[in-house]
């Protein structure tokens, strides 16, 4: 099992190629907590999250025959990028494939870390078969994304900084996909600071883990549905998997909402941009997933920041909407002039800003003499949404909300 | 007129406020311009911008008595906060008067920050103008925005620590609203490192400078358009205005969709959010708007990164589009079965995404026979862009790109 030797050895060879990524106090999570919540900013490493940390040590022990060779992986996210700087930094040849449908942002920041892109397949089982075929085929060294003990041992370099820039930390928080990053920060921090609690989390959509622990084995889900790309894994591996069991105190869940509103707040408080995968240590942190007495010290990992700009703006919406400053509303006016009008006056009287309006006469739901209208407003929180829904019912509409 | 020795003056009086916020080098802007670019992240100041600063210089010369009578301003912007929380550390009583429709999250902010909000009038005018009666009746000082020797001194104390910072600084590129930051900024430069350069950057939307500099005098508006709306104003200062003619050695301009483009690349590659305004030295460096020798050490003044979130969308989606990833087309289908799938089966062969749909058959502008459709994609950049719209066209279909 990995210990903490490995893990300064990776120390070592990791320094040159990743930082040492700033931890940062923030006035508002410890506010809004009442802990002392400190950030540590691994979006802010080379190529936008962890996964160079974990590449590096991996490439870094190959023999000079294998790195002859070059090595061969497949993925979409971070570890793409991540495989492709370390193996460039080493001067090793790599090749990584990726679904033909991948990202072109992806696909040319890959290019630009200095690996050759193999477009193949329509999903990550496919492409992970080519880059096997590769691995055979040319003898390439294939770099797994997290079930390997070098490159947990990477990634548990980042445990190490957060027990040196922050030396009374009680409980450190951490994203699971597959587990290759707890791993290495649990294995860190129960050698150096055995009290300090760790505590994993998963999204609801793709969360294997309990189950896992409940059956003493790794627990494959049919299923993933998240959008917390970079953490939407079926299972855990099973190399990482025994040290989860053994060295992570306690494993929680965080739903799509709230790592939504969790990179709104990054955002909007923080002012830095944190993928969904990176952001659900603050969502369990703030929405309480776990115990935290009053002035106790937390670290929340937000591990990366590679997301995708289409589906932010999805994730700002759910976040507004969360919020109550984002609403969709239905309602049915009769079909005659002014109807629209009359609705409009009472919204506009509560001054909610009008996004969008679509009116629809044909909807089959609904009567042959009226009208379905549906408008996008900008609201001011909770409250105000509903005093708007009140008024707009007091004039004897029915109002459906419909986000 | 503005000294260096007033802003050594304000260092001190504001060091205990405001943050001395970090000076990053960028890899990703360096080489996408071949000078050694290093980012002011003054969106990591407290109150999320360089008001502040500013603030607090004014506040700390207040007599006793008038630190006793208060302060009062009028502003739904950075200025409001930077007013709020400069005052409460001072323990100064604040009231900042904002117009009726101000968004409740800056209002919140500012209240957090303890001041008294008081919402009056329909725009910054009427504001403005019950700020000022607010100062007769209650005797309180009215701090300005920008107009002021004390805020500009506070505002040119990041002027010094760019120097501290980045000694080698060639150039410094500072967005202009009022003028009360660059005015802070090139006096600090113009007495320290005479050799610097300092660039203003306006939007094009709200560029009076150009002219006010070519007429000698302050020139101002009839009115303003643009997504920085920061920099939204209709002039600089009187007090700013000689500063900008004597110590700035060039101004230009920039377009919203530059803006929109520098706000996407900070989040994407530098995973920082910044505003428009303050996003706009960066546009300048990477438009090409000011000339740049290979090697030159350029400081873009990232001033703050408070953007209003429905506004954040609305921008990315801009960026998405001027990148080529955003793509909203229409066309005319004839309305018979099929016509429809037949359109998608050439979008779909060419991988792009499909968001929104929109089939309309009362358009007025088509044949009765004839539909209009409406489609949003998700696309890979210009050149996907261009063989789409080419693969549509080859199917006999006329495409017009929306956006």
């Amino acid at each position: 099992m990995l210990e903490l030797a490995d893990i300064l050895e990776a120390r070592e060879r990791v320094r040159e190629t990743a930082r040492h990524t700033p931890l940062s106090y923030s006035h508002t999570y410890s506010e809004m907590t009442g802990a002392e919540v400190h950030l540590k900013l691994e979006n802010f490493q080379r190529t936008g999250a962890f996964k160079i940390r974990g590449a590096t040590n991996r490439i870094a022990t190959l023999s000079a025959a294998e790195k002859e060779a070059g090595v061969v992986t497949a993925s979409a996210g971070n570890h793409a990028q991540g495989v492709a700087l370390a193996a460039s930094r080493a001067g090793v040849d790599s090749k990584i494939v990726m679904p033909e449908d991948a990202p072109i942002s992806k696909v040319k920041a890959t290019r630009s870390y200095g690996a050759e892109i193999v477009l193949h397949g329509a999903d990550y089982a496919e492409a992970a078969e080519r880059a096997h075929e590769i691995e055979r085929e040319e003898g390439r060294t294939y770099v797994h994304a997290f079930d390997d003990e070098y490159v947990m041992a990477g990634q548990g370099t980042l445990g190490l900084e957060i027990l040196e820039d922050c030396p009374d930390v009680d409980t450190v928080v951490v994203p699971i996909g597959g587990g290759g990053l707890i791993g290495g920060i649990a294995t860190a921090i129960e050698a150096k600071a055995p009290d300090v609690r760790v505590i994993g989390v998963q999204s609801e959509g793709a969360s294997s883990v309990a189950d896992s622990l409940e059956k003493g084995e790794v627990v494959s889900l049919d299923g993933v549905e998240t959008i917390a790309d970079g953490i939407a894994t079926r299972s855990v591996g099973e190399r990482t998997f025994p040290i989860i069991d053994e060295r992570v105190d306690e494993v929680v869940t965080v739903s799509d909402e709230e790592v939504a509103m969790a990179v709104v707040y990054l955002l909007e408080r923080s002012k830095t941009m944190v993928e969904g995968a990176g952001a659900v240590p603050l969502a369990a942190l703030l929405f309480e997933r776990f115990d935290v007495d009053p002035g106790e010290t937390v670290v929340p990992v937000l591990s990366g920041g590679n997301i995708d700009l289409n589906l932010l703006t999805t994730v700002i919406v759910r976040g507004l909407v969360e919020t109550g400053r984002y609403l969709k509303i239905r309602t049915v006016l009769k079909d005659r002039p002014g109807a629209l009008e009359e609705l409009l006056a009472v919204i506009s009287a509560h001054r909610a800003n009008i996004y969008a309006i679509q009116h629809d006469r044909t909807s089959r739901d609904i009567g042959m003499s009226d009208t379905e209208v549906e408008i996008d407003l900008e609201t001011r929180g909770h409250e105000h949404v509903a005093d708007l829904i009140a008024a707009i019912e007091e004039r004897g509409y029915e109002v459906e909300a419909l986000v």
